[in-house]
């Protein structure tokens, strides 16, 4: 993956330029607390992907850079509002926008990156791209509330968390792919293969995503671990090992859940049940069986150093150190 | 008005249907969410003004019912993140979603809508509708923003004031009236000049909702009084009152603000302080000015129906009762 980064250096330098350059509200607050997220250490995985796909299918002009920088403005708005919706005071190991500046200001300038990536979205006057983002964003927001509704509930099924995962974080990993497709004015098909590349590839980020939670230890996420059991949410490993435990550990499980356990022994207890069950090998094997799919959309295209750069970023989306 | 909402009925029964069925998420706690806010006695006002407007430009078609109903999709997901923003409890007499579902709810649910109309709205396929939403949609963040970040200050200017008013109220409802003509295909000419009349009676429209703010009793308007003395927000009663009273008086202002009162004797004596300097009378006639600048641009138009029913509706923004 370092490979990657450094082959496309020149591409993803001129996404930070135009990401800074986008911004330049005339009050001073937005410009601030915009900066904070927008370099808050972000991988820009998806205006990567964005460009990756657009040189992949043909594309050689500069739209894909401006394209690219307006779904990380998408991208940011939504995690300004999970991270109020999921009351986080840490992103990435950094203080988050609505710890460092009040809930307010995190919502109103999600909106604001929100509303300003579509101003300039529309200004390109493709009806592809304006469909496609703007249903990924109301996919996102549908999953999100989706999840909502599921927490605490340990009894929905694994098609019903996989439907989450999908809205929530497949949506706009596939736009991106899709809008690289369309920017290089692809076909159809291939619009609709790397659509589909992009929603496999957004699935297995999720699904590792996580399965670390459980896994990993603290400092390589910049994150604590078992946020999701804290905070209710009912992810892969959980569900599997509510599948394959003894009815003993069921009834202790859901009281462990409803007691909300944040980093104590409650927590030891439920991974290590999770590693002797092999939950945690279940869901990873899940979230690279994804990754597979997502590489057989790819066999539309002929070979080429994009292509192998896609299917290194596929690998890199189910590994620890995203 | 009586008239106008009689005249105009059936238009607004088609409107109230439509965006019932625009729902339909088969998320259960979207639908009930979202029910719960579209149904809180909104007077649908920027629905009616975009129906008048088309009419007004000659259309006799049934998109300006979709595209009403998408307006006001984007007006309530502005108030369901406004009273989080603003703490609010309660709506026009009924709990805010924030307050019965968490604020979680609210702000997802917000995003929802919003995304929603967006898929909607580019389903027209018409680039000037694109256009003016998202730019509107743009301005009520970059506005909010602005009124979050003079908080507390009561040295703005009038003019600073007016800009916040213009970019938080003015432009979604100046969009729904710029909408209606573009509907009707109407001219360049006439496009602008019902953008500037909704600009100009949205902004009368906020400015005697703040000026109503200190002179209402809690009944008519269904909140209580002086919200906002007590949040910080600075309205143009406050300033015209800082520009004309002693420099005694300015210090214990700066002081009563500072300790953000409730409801009790200092309010008062702050109304009292606004109704000795004429600061309320000062700020009605200012609102009323913009209603009359308003109906200047409804002379390009020739006299109809619908001209007499947008100039009751002006004058109507103004009045205690909206």
């Amino acid at each position: 993956m370092t490979e990657v980064w450094e082959y496309y250096r020149l591409e993803l330098v001129a996404v930070e330029d135009q990401i800074r350059q986008n911004l330049g509200s005339k009050v001073a607050l937005v410009n601030t607390v915009a900066a904070h997220i927008l370099n808050s250490g972000g991988k820009r995985i998806r205006p990567l992907l964005l460009i990756l796909c657009a040189r992949l299918a043909g594309y050689a002009g500069r739209d894909d850079v401006l394209l690219a920088s307006l779904i990380e403005y998408i991208h940011t708005a939504t995690l300004l509002h999970d991270d109020v919706v999921d009351h986080a005071e840490f992103r990435r190991g950094r203080r988050t926008a609505g710890g460092l500046w009040g809930n307010q200001v995190a919502i109103l300038v999600g909106d604001y990156l929100y509303s300003k990536a579509i101003c300039h979205i529309v200004g390109f006057r493709d009806q592809d791209v304006n469909e496609c983002l703007s249903e990924a964003c109301r996919k996102m927001a549908e999953g999100e509330l989706m999840q909502l509704s599921y927490k605490d509930d340990a009894s929905i099924s694994e098609r019903e968390y996989l439907k989450v995962v999908a809205y929530k974080t497949g949506s706009l990993i596939a736009a991106a792919c899709r809008i690289g497709a369309v920017v290089a004015d692809a076909d159809p098909a291939f619009r609709d293969a790397l659509f589909q590349f992009g929603q496999a590839i957004g699935v297995a980020f999720q699904v590792a995503d996580d399965t670390l939670d459980y896994a990993a230890p603290r400092e390589s996420l910049g994150k604590s671990q078992g946020n999701d059991l804290g905070e209710g949410n009912v992810t892969l490993p959980l569900l599997h090992l509510r599948r394959h435990c003894t009815d003993a550990e069921r009834l202790r499980l859901a009281e462990v859940m409803e007691k909300k356990p944040n980093g104590n022994g409650e927590l030891a207890w439920v991974v290590s049940l999770m590693e002797r069950y092999g939950s945690i090998g279940y869901a990873m094997a899940t979230a690279r069986g994804f990754v597979r799919t997502a590489k057989v959309h790819l066999d539309l295209f002929e070979d080429s150093v994009h292509k192998r750069a896609l299917q290194v970023v596929a690998d890199y989306m189910v590994s620890r150190d995203h």
